[in-house]
């Protein structure tokens, strides 16, 4: 029975962390909201008042009976079935601990366009978006970046991967982390290849695997757009 | 060998939802910034550049020769070790999930007081802190308050507890979050008792546990206060 993938259609999102790894591993799933009636699909799940486990938020996996939701926990469970997780139980915890990490990045990703509230459009807290996106550029990216550049510089196993001697789901994630600063900041992000070498060369070898480089030419790959985590407003961007 | 659990000292913060498992199960931990040079110890780490498992900001664990950070990480390890976690593989990715969802809500919690950044003071940011605490207030809490009831009452083994039929750590830190929106939003939080009586008799039956008790009471457990996570300014609070 293939995986099921709920999440919203029409951006990449958080759910693309997910789809890197199953789309690596030649998964067998199904991106449900977009086949037909798939969004009533997942309304359903996220608002029963009988089912046992209930997601709060997409996106949310669905294999067989059980429900497992959040980015880092729906990777901590596929990664031993896809490959994707180091083999060392203690490693794993180290991978999640990573995956949390970048959960957290992209908690504040998502907040330099929208400081003050979700309920709110963007062009309504556009000045509060600037400060933020000022302190985010200056302070948080080269925190967050310098921080998973040491991880690839100090990993015993070599600096190709960020946990183990192998890929796993946290190298993908990374990856798309890079594509999407780089995407949203051009001006900020200029300088990456310099800045970060380890992380320059972990984005250009996962991009370069076959089942990658075959998803991201795929229609299945959207491209980042304003309705995702990632978002360009060039007045937010700035020279780091 | 105990473990060592390395926090900023002088706060509950995002400690205490590890302390609060760790005591329950009368775990023998040591607190470690709460010893003599503790805070240089947890520096070392932070900053070190040979170390192969750094964490990006405490809280973090050591067992041995692992350390194992951000709050539901380690939950997630410590649960079967103290007896806090469901034995049935499966649950556990749902208390994982749910503990995620908490993590998520305390990050919300933070930014009531600090929308801007985290660099500002927050006299320096009030203005959109009132914005987003009222945004907060008005949505945010009766969506995550909601949210967590109704896992409460669709749990299929019984509203006693957020997952499977015993105690486990999300049942511990639902809790804490009760306890800390209470602190920090009197007026908001005034009618939890009608809203949200599933989470409200949780809220009780763990505060009467013999060990919480004998914690709660201790010097081990520090009052709420203006540098942690939930922080009482009157002016952000209104009523719900």
């Amino acid at each position: 029975m293939p995986y099921e993938l709920y999440y919203w259609d029409g951006l990449q999102g958080r759910g693309e962390f997910v789809r890197l790894a199953l789309e690596e591993a030649g998964a067998d799933y199904v991106d449900v909201t977009r086949e037909a009636n798939g969004m009533a699909a997942m309304m359903r799940f996220l608002k029963s008042r009988t089912e046992s486990q209930i997601p709060f938020a997409p996106p949310f996996l669905k294999d067989g009976d059980l429900i497992v939701s959040h980015v880092a926990n729906i990777l901590l469970y596929l990664g031993p079935k896809l490959g994707l997780a180091p083999e060392q139980e203690s490693l794993r915890f180290i991978a999640n601990g990573l995956q949390l990490t970048i959960t957290d990045f992209v908690a504040e990703v998502h907040d330099t366009h929208h400081p003050l509230s979700t309920n709110l459009y963007y062009e309504d807290q556009k000045e509060a978006a600037k400060q933020r996106s000022a302190d985010f550029i200056e302070h948080r990216i080269p925190k967050f970046m310098g921080y998973f550049e040491r991880v690839l510089e100090q990993n015993p196993d070599g600096r190709k991967h960020a946990v183990g001697s192998q890929l796993s789901y946290v190298d993908l994630s990374l990856f798309q982390i890079f594509e999407g600063l780089r995407y949203a900041f051009p001006r900020a992000t200029k300088r990456f290849s310099e800045q970060y070498p380890a992380l320059t060369a972990l984005h250009d070898a996962v991009g370069q695997r076959p089942n990658i480089r075959k998803y991201l030419a795929s229609d299945r790959r959207l491209d980042f757009n304003e309705s995702g985590v990632f978002r360009h407003y060039p007045e937010l961007d700035q020279d780091s």
